[in-house]
């Protein structure tokens, strides 16, 4: 109560609240995790409101989590410890667009699609798509990325510099608008993917590039999974840049068909896209059609025209929601590992065993041009074998994938869903993290409990 | 003395010396820096004995140096605080290809060069060339880059995993051989760039690209170094996706021609660089051919012959030795910064005052499409005249780079030339990099007094 009066002092009562249906809205993400609520929460406008905030919870050792749209799929801003969300929602400004260095300041709350629409007068767009208009602080905290990976990077690398405020609140820099420096520590390379445990970020400079002189989609569509995944495999080894290239497997066709109305062919998918000029991409979609047709492929449809793409890449999009909607009342498990390109048609033929197996209705989508593939599964959040054989499935995948060098997330982050694998996979470097957590938040104030495995919260 | 003993006990007699040429050899970098010889030098064959010789280092308090081939230009390498310089020439084996990941595992003392011969037989190449033929652990430990991170990005880029010995002995990694990840800390990103003062690399696990199906290079000759620098900023404004843009002052043009014997005219040229299939490089280097044209090119010349191409990389790659060969006794200082695009003409201008100025032999040359450049100084490291001449143009150059955004070090690292920046540079997130480096190495035995400044060795 010491700590909601000061804040009330630092803060016009608007932008402070315990008010009950607001403590409930930022207390769950997207996904089958608990929910948990807050004490408060607040809403920050500049940087030195979020200093004086954090100044506050250190003063009285309450935990701060940020919140952008709590659209996180691993919990990763659930206040389990309870304290003070922090929400980006009044910090959502496109701040600066520097066409000429191919660069952009945001605040925090702006989200990729706001994004996009600024940039898109200039000539440029942002690369990184998940499936959420999520924020972009969201997406730098969880080194988000999405569809075009493949050719563009993750998020980590379009991070050029990042705000932050630290765990005593002193706001520092970690970056800078060169496009290259071996100056220092790599901070924005430590930042990014830290999900809120090690700072809040009040300012992003990110990397954006020119919209390609021409786009082609294609899809193309196989009688096996098996089919779909050594064509991927065989576009990738020919060396054919692609700039998207997605596998939809036959459930989740079903479920996209459902949701988006459209009338997809009902069997394994592969949508792909090229980005580059003209004469480039007539010569590289021939060369995948003469691969593609080599390799099986059933039907095979190619569109250069923007509506038509944008439908087929929006039917994408739209495949997780695309099964909450069509499962109503159950909430999403989603796997998220990463394996090395060789090990991909393996991991694929595994991960549909182990959802037959499970008795669960679910199906399987992915990035599969970085090896990396979600397993979507519809649980009754009330049935706990519903949980229990997720949570197998989940086990089993990650197992898989670490086994072979892979990563138990490739894109959605830890949050709390993935801090049990965190040693399996790190080793003996997970202690080397948690020295860097200690000795920059030695109070263990920011999103305590996420990433690094904490016993208070995962027996 | 006793370290000595201890350090006969864990290897052969051959393997730790103290004799006075190797302590010599092991004693300076290629750059202007003072030598330092350390106390010992010792040639480890595994990680274990990597380990093994930490250990003792911690427990004698001792610096240890590690030594790839010296190529530093910082004196990133120098052991001034003496101690232990582990060289890894021993530890030269490429351990594993893997074509269908694009992946290669290598010890730390794999050259570049070496690399490139053995990845030629898969179709596949290594894509960071610093001038020197350096170590890939010495190039990881500096975020080398070079001609081709415009379109491949820099070591960094390329690090997937690798095998560190920390201060007290651990061996970790740090990183995993999936394309992407979002989990736990991003300790590849922390430790590259991070020149031997957080642990030392004994393995590294690299990303490789497939040698592009068609390259076409070109030289574009211009009047002036501005139109040289505006035809660059047209070239990459106009999304033109280039592989590689390098500049080459009038200055370095005729030392380049001295030392290759070549014929290229001697004013500003540019040097470009296509990577794609043949019908888009065909549109690419027409539409970059007009645009060249447009903004008043002299001369323009495009090979795709394989040996002229060689030629003229080779000769581009040469310029720092060209120079040093030309001017003999002479020691060089090169300047690194790099800035935003935008900032790139004004920068190139100030250089070519600061060195007109200074009165020193010396020119301009670039990977201006990343916006770094390099000048370079010819100077007698025996007339302090020069030393403070070369250090003034350094100092005008960085004031110049850091008042607009950029960095003082691109691609060659901090070391000890560009430590008295750091704090300009990186303000209060300084002090984060000083808590890293305290919590990982607290007895400062790794590589003691490099990146973050110390009084000790820059008073």
């Amino acid at each position: 109560m010491k700590l909601l009066e000061a804040l009330h002092q630092i803060l016009p009562n608007d932008r402070v609240t315990n008010n009950e249906t607001v403590l409930d809205q930022h207390s769950s993400d997207e996904s089958y995790h608990t929910p948990a609520r807050p004490d408060v929460v607040v809403f920050p406008e500049n940087t030195e409101e979020v200093s004086d905030i954090i100044k506050l919870a250190a003063l009285y050792e309450v935990p701060v989590v940020s919140y952008g749209l709590g659209t996180s799929l691993e919990g990763s801003m659930i206040p389990y410890d309870k304290g003070i969300v922090m929400d980006y929602s009044l910090m959502n400004k496109v701040l600066e667009i520097r066409p000429d260095d191919f660069l952009v300041k945001v605040q925090p709350g702006v989200t990729r699609k706001q994004l996009e629409k600024e940039l898109k007068s200039h000539g440029l767009f942002f690369s990184v798509d998940p499936g959420a208009d999520a924020t972009l602080g969201g997406m730098a905290a969880t080194n988000a990325s999405g569809t075009t990976s493949v050719k563009y990077g993750i998020m980590r690398d379009q991070v050029r510099d990042l705000e932050v405020v630290l765990a005593d609140g002193t706001i520092i820099h970690t970056g800078g608008m060169a496009a290259k420096s071996s100056s220092g520590y790599h901070l924005n390379g430590l930042f990014v993917g830290s999900e809120g445990t090690l700072g809040c970020f009040t300012e992003l400079t990110l990397q954006v590039h020119g919209i390609p002189e021409k786009t082609m989609a294609g899809r193309a569509a196989f009688h096996s999974l098996d089919e779909a995944v050594s064509a991927v495999i065989g576009i990738l080894q020919a060396g054919i840049p692609v700039a998207r290239v997605e596998l939809v497997d036959e459930q989740s066709m079903k479920q996209i068909n459902l949701f988006s109305e459209t009338d997809y062919p009902e069997i394994p998918t592969v949508f792909l896209e090229f980005h580059g000029n003209e004469a480039g991409l007539q010569q590289d979609v021939a060369f995948a059609k003469e691969i593609l047709h080599d390799l099986n492929c059933r039907s095979l449809d190619f569109e250069s025209d923007t509506a038509a793409r944008q439908q087929l890449w929006e039917a994408r999009h739209n495949a997780a929601y695309a099964y909450l909607h069509n499962f109503p009342g159950k909430k999403q498990m989603v796997t998220d590992v990463c394996v090395p390109i060789s090990e991909l048609a393996g991991a694929i033929k595994d991960a549909r065993a182990a959802i037959e197996a499970s008795g669960l209705d679910g199906g399987i989508v992915g990035h599969v041009g970085d090896g990396n593939y979600h397993i979507l599964l519809m649980v009754d959040v009330n049935k706990s074998a519903d949980i229990d054989e997720a949570n197998v499935v989940n086990e089993k995948i990650v197992a898989y994938a670490l086994d072979r060098g892979g990563t138990c997330t490739g894109e959605h982050g830890v949050g709390v869903g993935k801090a049990k694998y965190q040693e399996k996979e790190h080793g003996k470097a997970l202690e080397v993290m948690r020295k860097i957590k200690k000795t920059l938040d030695p109070a263990d104030i920011l999103n305590p409990g996420k990433i690094l495995y904490d016993k208070k919260i995962h027996s």
